[in-house]
Order: structure tokens, then C-alpha cells, then sequence
């Protein structure tokens, strides 16, 4: 049997253990284990009328089957009540996967939903699942890319303030965050000599300095170092004419910043979006939405994303 | 016969003047009227293999008729090389069409695209269509919308770096841009009780503040006040989410800057997408493309936009 993925079911209290329970009755060639609380697990099968059974230890998931890890939990958690409590034992459940993906007891990791609030109300400092991956590999830069079918949009910047992003794209971050996307497209995406297209950071790209000067004083300059070592970079582009057919073929969007690369794929892609971070020692994916506390426990989430998540890390698997 | 629309026909060594010739062989029961120059138009017409009639003073365009209203340009253009000297001719449609809105001799006005840094090559300051226009008509605030089928985009901003935008989007400025839209989708799209999402500022709508305090601390309270008097607003909304399905319809989504907004729409609505200014006096649709002069004269350019800026113009025509 193949290496199975390790799949992290997130929040006790949100979607993604019933996302996880769909995954015993889906037909696939994948092998995969489950990280989260059993007991809790066959709670929320009851919850939502699923005869999936929870299969602890075993080998791989499928036929009826969910195969898991069992990382207990401090208290049972009612759908859409998130406690404090437990947050330490979702953690716990990542440490025990990335473990696992280091030393090849998994080939890749697929995180369901956090609730990251809980975890900071816990007193667990805790800023996000990349920021803690890449704190527990030692990654220097990690890089998100979403991907919806064959559209594939990274962020040179992520989680800040608007008013901050001008002065946080530096050429030298720009070309490391470029340098990271450009190895993960090669390394696995299995793409021999990726195209990039670079947006601008300002609108039309800074129309030659009258609307920014940093695209001209800051993104060009770096495209074109970053091209002198044989990097297929176009841009800096206006962003609103990097994502259509006029700009032409490339494997990847690099936006400057999220508003700029997410809505454009999140309205493309919806439901089918997948979140990767580049720049881990490791593969992960992730589904692209939250913990949909609001219809936890109804049985009605959509397993879209999750399933599009766990064929891609299977996908970069075989690149690898 | 019903009143004409006018439609400019732009630069004349753009792809504006083969992009109206194609209207003359186009099914439509719009009476329609072209202003530039007819010479110029004839020239295009045989350098493109075309047969339309250039017929000057006519009613309408249709049956391989061009009407038009001359309005002589300073010299001959060459596609592809738009010359300084035929600025002021171009300006003098814009006003000629504009004057014929006011006083009912056309219905509404269609703008062929026009090469910006050329009218100022001719020392004419210009920063764009919608401020000469805006100029022209007294109009203190037009508001950018972009329509591709039912997707319909606002901008709370536009042509800013993008280091300026959270100083630009004050409460009041962005009370005044609502309450044009508001009235644009009532008066000029027939929309009786208009719903709009309202975009965040910052990444997450400023998640609680902790990435941003403007989503909080201005855009929230502006949208309470005008709620309170009835406007349908949601929001401040993510801007991943709020073109998803998940928001819910909404009859536009108002983006807080150029590059949050027009990606989505031009990635989605590609060769279709319609520019609307909101809070004229008059009805305005323009194409959303350059001049292309790179493919100017070759007969090639798509005409999709500009038919579908003036199959819009008609819509908005009859809910007036």
C-alpha cells in the first residue's frame, strides 16, 4: 500500500470532522488516515445519521471505513461551540502530523479548519496553520498559493493591513517569496520551466510612476535580476489584466497582496478552491474555507474544497 | 424613430473607428449615431477590406450605413501612431456629444477608447474620460461601475497608489459614492430596492481589527447611517467573499479600490465587461479596452465590448 496522507479534521466544533466522515464513502485510490478524537468522531457520525465506522489504528480510510489517529481531546464539543479546552489537542495533532510527513509515516498533510480565536482565547499564541507549520519545520518563507483548476494565484503578501503593504514588498522579500513560488511550481507541480505573471502593486502598475512609483523603483527592478537567472516572469502587469486571456498563458498569478489574487480565484473557483503553502519541508494543502460554525452538525457542508485538497497533495506527491 | 445614442468613435489610430464600422452590419433596432471623423472612418473602412458607407448628417447606423457626425481632425492618422495634433478634435466630440445628451438629441453617450498620454502630449490636461466628463457636466462625484451580465462592480476609489487608498476612503467620501450608486442602480438600472455588498478595506474586513481598524472604525459606522435610511448594505464584507455565492445576491458589490475589484470582473467577464459612470447628469457606457494599437488597422479587434456598452446604454435608456 501507497504511503497514506495525513489528514488533520480541525475544529471538533465546526464542519470538518462530518467534511472527514465523507471521506470513508468516497471512492478513491488514496490511502488516508484521519488525525483527530475518535470519540468525537462517532459522536458527530451520530449527529448527522452517517454509519461510517471510526477505525482506530487501521490502515487506510475507505469503504465505509475512517481510519484515525486518535489525538484525545480535553471535552466533548457540541457543533458550533468551540471551547478553549481542546485547542491543545488539535495542535498537539499537527505536531504529531508533521512529525509523521518528516520522517515519511505520511506523505503529505491536508488540514481541516481551525478556529483560531479559540486557540488564542486558550492563551496559545497562535496566528495561523501556516505560521505554525512553518515554525515547526524551521521554514524561513512560507508562500500561499490557492489553486482552482488550472488557475494558480500566490501572495507576495498575506495578513496585513492595507495601509502596511506598500511599504512591506521590498525587492528583496519579492524576490525570495518569487524564488519559493518558482522552486514549488517545479519541485511539486511537476512544471519543467514555470511562467509567472507578477501584478503590479499599483493600479495599471503604476501607469509609468503617475498612480505608485513602486512598481517601476521596486517590482520591476526584481523581476529583472530574478530573469537574469532564467525565470519566466512577466509583469509587472495591472492586476485587473494579469487574470485574463490578454496577458496570455502562465502557470502561476503572483499577487502583491490578498485582495488583489483572492477574490478573483475564490469567485473562480468556489467551492473547489485549494490552499498550499510552499516553502515546507513538507506537502500541505488545506481546504479554503473556515469552520462554517453555523451549519456544523447539520451534515451539510460541502466536502468540495476538502476532496480537491487531498487530490492535489496527492497529485504534488507524485511530483515530488 | 427613437432618439440616437452617440457613440465617439475615439482614437482615431486605435481600433475605436473598425470597431464602429462593425456596427453598421450589426442587427439592432437602436438608432445610432458615430462622432469623428468621416475621412478617417472611410480611410479605416479600406484599410480594413470593409464596405460600409460612410454616411454623413444620416438618422441612423444599420443596413451598411455608418451615420455620422463629422467633426474634422487636424491630419490623417496612421493606425497604431496616434498623433498630439488630433487631440483637440477628440475633445471637441466628447463635448459635442455631450451638449446633444442634455438637450435630448441623443438618448445617451458611448465612448470609444481614447490614448490618455497623447492629449497630454498636446498640452491638454486631461486625466481621463470620466473626469472631463464629470467636468463637463458639473457633476461633483461619478462613481466607476463595471457590468459584466448580472456581475455589477463599484469603486469607492480609483486611479490612486495604493498607499493612499486608506487615507482616501473617509466615511464621508464613501457615504457620497453609496448614495450615487444607490441612485445609479434605481434611476438608470431599474432597480426599485437595490441591495449592495460593501467590500472591507483590509484582508478579512480587518478580522476584529487585528488587521486593521478601518473596516471597524469607518466603514462600519457609514454603512449604519445609511442603513438607517433604508438602503439595503452588507457589510464591510471580505472581499474573497463577498463575489462568492456565499454572500448571498447582491445587485453590486461596491470594492473599496481599483485592484480589489476590477480583476474579479474582468476576469470574469472578459471581452464583455461594460464601463458605466454613475452620478452624471447624463447616461454614459464605455468599452472597457485601450486603443490597442498594436492591432489597430488590422480589422481584428473584438467588437464585444462595445456592442455590449451600447446594448447596456439602451437598457438604461429605457429605465430612465
Amino acid at each position: 500500500m501507497t504511503t497514506p496522507l495525513a489528514i488533520t479534521a480541525g475544529e471538533p466544533a465546526g464542519v470538518g470532522p462530518e467534511l472527514c466522515l465523507k471521506l470513508a464513502e468516497r471512492e478513491t485510490a488514496e490511502a488516508m488516515i484521519v488525525i483527530g478524537d475518535a470519540d468525537q468522531l462517532e459522536q458527530r457520525a451520530r449527529d448527522i445519521g452517517s454509519d461510517v465506522q471510526i477505525d482506530v489504528g487501521g490502515p487506510t480510510t475507505g469503504n465505509g471505513k475512517l481510519a484515525v489517529v486518535h489525538i484525545a481531546q480535553a471535552e466533548p464539543a457540541t457543533p458550533g461551540t468551540p471551547l478553549p479546552a481542546n485547542a491543545a489537542a488539535l495542535l498537539e495533532g499537527l505536531r504529531h502530523a508533521v512529525k509523521g510527513c518528516q520522517n515519511d509515516t505520511y506523505s503529505a498533510l491536508v488540514t481541516g479548519p481551525l478556529q483560531k480565536s479559540v486557540i488564542n482565547d486558550a492563551g496559545i499564541p497562535f496566528s495561523g496553520h501556516t505560521e505554525f507549520l512553518a515554525e515547526l519545520t524551521g521554514a524561513p518563507l512560507p508562500v500561499m498559493l490557492l489553486t482552482a483548476g488550472e488557475l494558480r494565484v500566490a501572495l507576495a503578501s498575506t495578513h496585513l493591513p492595507l495601509r502596511d503593504v506598500a511599504d512591506y514588498v521590498t525587492a528583496e522579500r519579492l524576490q525570495a517569496v518569487i524564488e519559493v513560488l518558482h522552486q514549488g511550481l517545479v519541485s511539486t507541480f511537476g512544471i519543467a520551466e514555470p511562467s509567472i505573471h507578477v501584478c503590479g502593486l499599483n493600479p495599471h502598475a503604476g501607469e509609468g510612476g503617475h498612480l505608485g512609483i513602486e512598481d517601476d523603483n521596486v517590482i520591476a527592478p526584481a523581476l529583472k535580476t530574478l530573469r537574469q537567472r532564467g525565470m519566466h516572469l512577466n509583469g509587472p502587469l495591472p492586476a485587473d489584466t494579469a487574470f485574463t486571456p490578454a496577458a496570455g498563458h502562465a502557470d502561476a498569478v503572483l499577487a502583491m497582496y490578498h485582495d488583489q489574487g483572492l477574490p478573483v480565484i475564490k469567485h473562480a473557483g468556489f467551492g473547489r478552491t485549494v490552499n498550499v503553502t510552499l516553502g515546507l519541508p513538507i506537502i500541505r494543502t488545506s481546504v479554503d474555507h473556515g469552520t462554517a460554525l453555523d451549519i456544523a452538525g447539520s451534515g451539510n457542508a460541502d466536502p468540495g474544497s476538502l476532496f480537491a485538497a487531498i487530490d492535489l497533495a496527492q497529485q504534488m506527491v507524485g511530483h515530488r
